[in-house]
């Protein structure tokens, strides 16, 4: 261990390719196209992991993303954030090796884009289901019809159907709560099918978030689901209960650099630029940045809620524990610390070493144009 | 500009460098050694501008990045988060090459490392000058000793001095309240100086962050200071008044994808894997996570605070705009978005396109153990 980079991040290969098995097998039975979102581990060794379990359509989160994937073989490509007109001479660079789905809110992207396409591409309209980010609503049939007409004038756009993302899954607290926006969600997307099929023939619903696709089983009237997180999990979606803290696969291995005894505080290398600085809120309305877990004889066991990260600067973590604990800490030793949003950590790492000794590239340190 | 990444990360180079001069002119005057703290750019080319400037000696947050400083020939280097003795192989690396300078507040890091040391290596004693996060407290007498004997026991270990980081200083809020931290951090540094001062013979003193090194003009009994953030500045710092809007020197390039009239929001390709998820409370006590600066001739102009980054989620920037200037934005376009904390953003964004047209190095991506 101690040839290697501190901090680091390890993934539990085991507990990653279960959560990809259960959430193939899942979706594989519900009858719906399983789309992950690699935006969350950005790796093309993980990526074949996916492909193992029988996936061969997928999304990312820009162009560059589309562009690393495509070189390891995937053809059938999801960006999915709306994508700008700026952005042609990449669509068409991705667009000429991979089947390309963009997705957009907005008549004038489809009119900026039309006249710079080289290949075919395939159109989603972004609809806000409910989260209140982006997207039309479904009842804007002004802007929806103006996105329709617009795609039919270019030949070389395609429309296929509705895309939206039920991002407000992630204030649920509950099965109850997470059940909540996934029927809301269907129910959206099911009256703007019904509103707008006659606009796109062949219409087919894009939904996907980890929340709902962890807990619900059925999805009625959807096509295809695009989950991300659930390949890592993290402590904010057991916070969430669509995990088990059983279930999270990464945890950022870091060094006690010093100890605080007056106020049982545990500092550690391990700051904003390895854990990102999303946070949670705790029942007691504190702020943790992550927590520690047990070491287990391979990887990491049970999560210490009460040995948490109360905060964070750039490269420091203060660790705040019981003070009947704090004899446990040694400068010198090293703990596993859980994030709290793992897409962020993973984002912030750009790498990853495995409990089985391997060490798994990113995009980030991995492309090139 | 339409084959460029999005978003990408834009330097001035101008407000870049007259950063870098102002405060090499002004430490020099003072008489104070310029050590820099590299962890904001973390880049060999924009190193080489303050190398122009006279600089020698450096700061880092990793062994890692001390290592990837060696390569361009940097020989003095600060290590400036507490090392741990699980890094003693990187600590010989880059030991063998360069005066690296380690610091600590625990005898039993020293007493770890002494015996897997190879190179001589430059050792202080790390002092809470007031922030509160790591460090010995000066009344902390048994530690300070015992890291002292400890560090006695070692003819590869030189106890060099004091080091401090008045981290505080970003809780200020106009120049009084820096120069109150300035003289506070002072006056802890001077007393320990004052009663360990036989421990350590020829003991040095040092101290540095942005906020009071671009305040304050006067370091009586410093040795060396080592700000960081000032070599691009960001939000943060000019509400801190640490700098002006006119000296903030790196702007996110963000194209507008999405835009929601009826919330008067602008939705941009942007999120918390670009900008870093650091927030600031205005005056109104919303977070911000950046502002709009209007586009120059050559890079951007003002800063348009009623043009604000009211929320960031992975990839998505949603701008809060006034009603009024609404039709100012049109998907196709792409604005500058200036960061809170720039440090972050540029450690996300590993790489910087410039205003002259060059695109510069990161440690992230350019580094390979």
């Amino acid at each position: 261990m101690s040839e290697l980079d501190f901090p680091r991040l390890v993934i539990d290969e085991g507990k990653c390719k279960a959560n990809i098995r259960v959430m193939a097998a899942k979706l594989r039975n519900a009858q719906v196209r399983f789309r992950p979102h690699f935006k969350t581990h950005q790796s093309l060794a993980m990526g074949r992991w996916f492909r193992d379990e029988g996936v061969s359509a997928i999304t990312v989160s820009s162009l560059q993303m589309a562009d690393y994937f495509t070189r390891d073989g995937w053809r059938d490509i999801t960006m999915a954030v709306p994508f700008s007109p700026l952005e042609a001479p990449l669509i068409n660079k991705v667009a000429a090796t991979a089947s390309l789905h963009l997705i957009t809110a907005s008549p004038e992207a489809v009119k900026g884009l039309g006249p710079l396409l080289q290949h075919p591409v395939n159109l989603w309209i972004k609809i806000d289901a409910g989260y209140g980010r982006a997207g039309v609503k479904p009842e804007e049939e002004g802007i929806i019809t103006a996105i329709a007409k617009e795609a039919a004038q270019w030949p070389l756009i395609q429309l296929k159907g509705l895309l939206g993302h039920a991002g407000h899954s992630y204030q649920a607290r509950d099965h109850a709560g997470i059940m909540q926006v996934h029927e809301s969600s269907l129910a959206i997307m099911a009256a703007a099918k019904a509103k707008y099929q006659s606009l796109i023939p062949g219409m087919e619903i894009s939904l996907g978030d980890t929340p709902t696709c962890s807990i619900a089983s059925q999805w009625p009237g959807v096509d295809e689901l695009r989950p991300g997180n659930f390949v890592f999990y993290d402590l904010q979606q057991s916070q969430i209960t669509s995990c088990t803290d059983d279930q999270i696969a990464v945890a950022m291995v870091c060094p006690i650099v010093d100890l605080r005894a007056d106020r049982s505080e545990v500092i550690v290398h391990g700051g904003s630029v390895h854990f990102a600085k999303d946070w949670m809120k705790e029942a007691d309305e504190r702020l943790t940045f992550g927590c520690v877990a047990e070491k287990a004889e391979k990887g990491w066991g049970k999560v210490r809620r009460d040995w948490r990260l109360r905060s964070l600067s750039q490269e420091h973590g203060v660790l705040s524990v019981p003070a009947q604990d704090f004899s446990q800490f040694n400068v010198g030793d090293w703990l596993y610390i859980l994030p709290v949003h793992s897409c962020l950590a993973a984002d912030a790492m750009c790498g990853y070493y495995s409990t089985e000794g391997d060490y798994y590239d990113h995009f980030k340190t991995g492309y090139r144009r």
